[in-house]
């Protein structure tokens, strides 16, 4: 099964539109083909296990691509996929993918047998090197798979991308080209049918359930990685995805647990260093597509899931300000606050120095910032919407001075400040400045003793006033308009011209 | 020397304004004497050593109190007062309030050559005696002298009002009456030359330096305490203070600790739980007039200085939270949130529950709110301000479709969305969809593959797009209008119409 390599073709884009006085409109068709990498002849790099942990169902392409996702219907004669059909005693098995089942499942599951029923003792040694095998085949996947590969977030010299490859393999997570073909479908389509591990059908479904059972093929999706396709590396590691995997995975930690870490101890080896290791970085990672979708805060946007919190960032080397990731997703940094938790980062940046990594892309520090200014302009303006203010000046009443001197003789708790009429009747005995002061002020214009004359007054005291708002003042219609507009408020200013 | 008591005489307000056509305005002259109490008869409770730490130049009051403060001159004949006068070698002690300097300094000074020299040696039960002393007199000062005294922030029962007035002589800081009086002169004058404290005038100013140097009786100030004289025990109290404050703060303690905590450890009882006790409360209760006005944040308004910090609130039972304070001086609360540390609010709540306070007063959650609403906004108004955003849809020229067109011709890098036309040349090598992808829009209008045809890009890609912007398309100007007022931007919609 030789692959079958093309070069890469540029796309042909139509740069010069006719000259007519209409503009062109981007043809969506043809835009989400070229979004698909389906423009382009493709490589076929096939292994014997096809894609590992994923399924042909969501990433095979057909023309339907660029169809309108149409809701099932039972009324046609044809066959239900088994995906949309319930869950009975007699197809329960249909709907499972063995295939993970077994690779995150049973064998974890025999792993964990081994090691609670105390079969296979464990000296200190083997749990130091299986947490150091650990680190090392995990930021593989971080700043191999992930960043490097699925987002282009810096470029990386062959020895780098060989040991992200190959220790990348140990991790059982599937090839590079699987793996950044769908994570590239996930962030097109974050919170989308399409989207392979959509939050939005619960915790446990991003978590594991969409790779444990047989998706949808309605919602299939595909993504361009022309680039990955034209690195030898990634053609190279697809191909012997499997070879590579049982040796970096399970034979390389036995030996070197067996040989030199505690000798003779194969079986600690295999179980700590290889199987329980290869499950707790799956776990870790699955906890990107799933905790990483619910948990935490969103201060750059939230009109999507993501979120980030440092609970997934410490089991996944710095992933889990994942807010900031699907935001900024060809930024090499995760986190950009110093106490925050990404050594992927870290790691990607010593490279650099030692000069097997370069080009490190980071977003406009401009455009970052403003994601976070409008998130906190939007909560305030949440918490601006939940208080009541007093009504506006548009709101009320105007009065001229004749009609505040009836009114007064009326109601004798009347009072002009800043061109407001207010009526405090019910405020003179909470005054902090005590009930003989602001009785003072009864049936009067205070402006000047409430600003300053006898007390310079808190925007406390200001918004306190906003509440007993009841008429303006003709006469004074520019003072309540200066004072309105110097607290923020919103007026029509033809009201008083 | 027996006082002269007489009964408030409530202020006659004119509330009944004449029926004529025009408002009449607060007089700032009556009103400004009604503020300093001027306008009733001063009851004269005095006692031997006039008000300890106060300055009679601060609170005793002429008709000046409301004219405005005038610039000291030297062209004038008259002699300047010594705060005017520069500090010179012959001077310098008619600068210094002596009694204060032996009160706060000189004295402490004694009881730290004791304690520190070795001369005095202290058992463990002399020090928890002293911090349980501590504790029990400086509550008088947080609950009894500032929130209920100086606030009248809640009610409280004579027995719980004589336990805050003796006690409270224990802590070495004046009559409840000075006390009040001067801090509602705080208040009312905070960040002017009439406060007594005026942490303009620095940190060490705010601190001792105002007790401890004579002040400006030009600055002099009055503060009404009608409310105060009307209580027989702060008449009782100041009448009598200085036996009660020797017998509270040096005889009690000295006498306890040597009877009953550390058999005849007189001396140990008179420097630790007397001297250096006085000595620590002083300075915590300072603090706030220091500390508090300088360090942490303002989380409710930035008009003043007072500001919220735990540190000074550690040290004063919870008077940290001075920011609030100043805000909302009659809470008998200075933190709301739980984790905030007020011990003085939830003792005088438990006294509440024991029937000895009530009427316990807190400001109304909405303003409250509305402070911390504010502070934000303004916060991330300030930050919006430090970023740029590309111009206004009323900055750009208005293209039609036909200039468009020409204009495409010479550059090819123009890009229609919502009605907005953006030069993408510099961005087409940094956009994360790739490059083939952003070159289908150009010299089109790209809006439907922008907003979710293709991806449905998130906000900060909006915001990059922004900063692009060349000009708005005449027949498109509604859909530009409606997408900048989505994205919460101003614009003049007369423009387009
Ligand atoms: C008419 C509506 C009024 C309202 C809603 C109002 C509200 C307030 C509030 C909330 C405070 C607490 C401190 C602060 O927020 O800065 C205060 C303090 C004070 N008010 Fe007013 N006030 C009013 C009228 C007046 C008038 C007419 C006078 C004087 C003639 C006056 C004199 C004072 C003084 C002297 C204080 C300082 C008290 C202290 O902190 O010791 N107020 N007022
Ligand atoms: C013209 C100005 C454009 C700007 C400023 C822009 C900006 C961005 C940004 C910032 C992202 C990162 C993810 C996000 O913020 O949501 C992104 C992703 C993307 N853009 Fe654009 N874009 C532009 C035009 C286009 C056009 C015309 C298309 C399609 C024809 C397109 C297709 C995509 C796709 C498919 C992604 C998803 C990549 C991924 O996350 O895997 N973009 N774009
Ligand atoms: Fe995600
Ligand atoms: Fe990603
Ligand atoms: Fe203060
Ligand atoms: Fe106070």
């Amino acid at each position: 099964m030789a692959p079958q390599i093309t070069t890469r073709s540029s796309v042909e884009v139509a740069t010069t539109p006719v000259l007519s006085n209409d503009i062109e409109t981007v043809d969506l068709i043809e835009a989400n083909i070229v979004a698909s990498g389906a423009n382009k002849k493709t490589v076929r790099v096939v292994n014997g296990l096809g894609s590992l942990m994923g399924s042909k169902e969501i990433t095979q392409l057909d023309d339907s691509i660029t169809a309108k996702v149409q809701p099932s219907t039972t009324t046609s004669g044809e066959k239900l996929h088994i995906s949309e059909q319930p869950w009975t005693l007699n197809n329960w098995h249909q709907h499972i993918n063995w295939l993970n089942m077994v690779l995150t499942v049973f064998i974890p599951a025999i792993g964990f047998y081994f090691a609670l029923s105390g079969k296979v003792p464990v000296r200190k040694n083997v749990v130091l090197f299986a947490l150091f095998y650990y680190v090392a085949s995990g930021i593989t996947i971080t700043a191999g798979y992930h960043r490097l590969w699925s987002h282009r977030a810096f470029e990386a010299r062959w020895p780098l991308r060989l040991f992200f490859a190959i220790l990348g393999a140990a991790n059982v997570q599937g090839s590079i080209k699987w793996w950044g073909h769908s994570h590239r479908i996930h962030h097109r389509y974050t919170d989308t049918p399409r989207d392979p591990y959509d939050a939005r059908r619960g915790l446990w479904y991003s978590h594991m359930g969409w790779m444990l059972m047989k998706p949808n093929p309605k919602y299939k999706a595909r993504a361009d990685i022309s680039d990955l396709n034209d690195d030898w590396i990634v053609r190279f590691q697809h191909r012997h995805y499997i070879p590579i995997m049982i040796l970096t995975a399970f034979v390389f930690p036995t030996w070197v647990v067996g040989k030199y870490i505690s000798p003779g101890d194969y079986m600690a080896g295999f179980i700590y260093a290889g199987i329980l290791r290869v499950f707790a970085i799956q776990q870790a990672t699955f906890c990107i597509n799933s905790l990483a979708h619910f948990l935490g805060d969103q201060p750059f946007d939230d009109k999507r899931t993501p979120r980030d919190n440092w609970i997934t960032a410490l089991v996944t080397f710095g992933e889990g300000y994942h807010n900031f990731h699907h935001e900024f997703p060809t930024d090499y940094r995760n986190a950009i606050k110093w106490y925050q938790y990404d050594p992927t980062k870290l790691f990607i940046y010593a490279t650099s120095i030692l000069g097997l990594a370069l080009n490190l892309k980071t977003f406009d520090a401009n455009v970052i910032q403003q994601g976070i200014v409008q998130q906190q302009e939007k909560k305030v303006n949440k918490m601006k919407n939940k208080l009541h203010w007093g009504p506006t000046l548009d709101e009320l009443p105007v009065w001229d001075k004749k009609e505040f001197v009836e009114q007064a003789q009326l109601n004798k708790n009347l009072v002009v400040i800043s061109g407001i009429i207010h009526d405090i009747s019910n405020y003179i005995p909470e005054h902090p400045g005590g009930e003989s002061l602001i009785k003072q002020a009864l049936g009067k214009d205070a402006t000047r003793a409430f600003q300053g004359g006898v007390y310079r007054h808190s925007t406390a005291a200001q918004n306190v006033l906003s509440e007993l708002r009841v008429a303006v003042l003709k006469e004074n219609g520019n003072a309540a308009m200066n004072f309105v507009k110097r607290r923020g408020e919103q007026f029509d200013k033809n009201k008083f011209e």
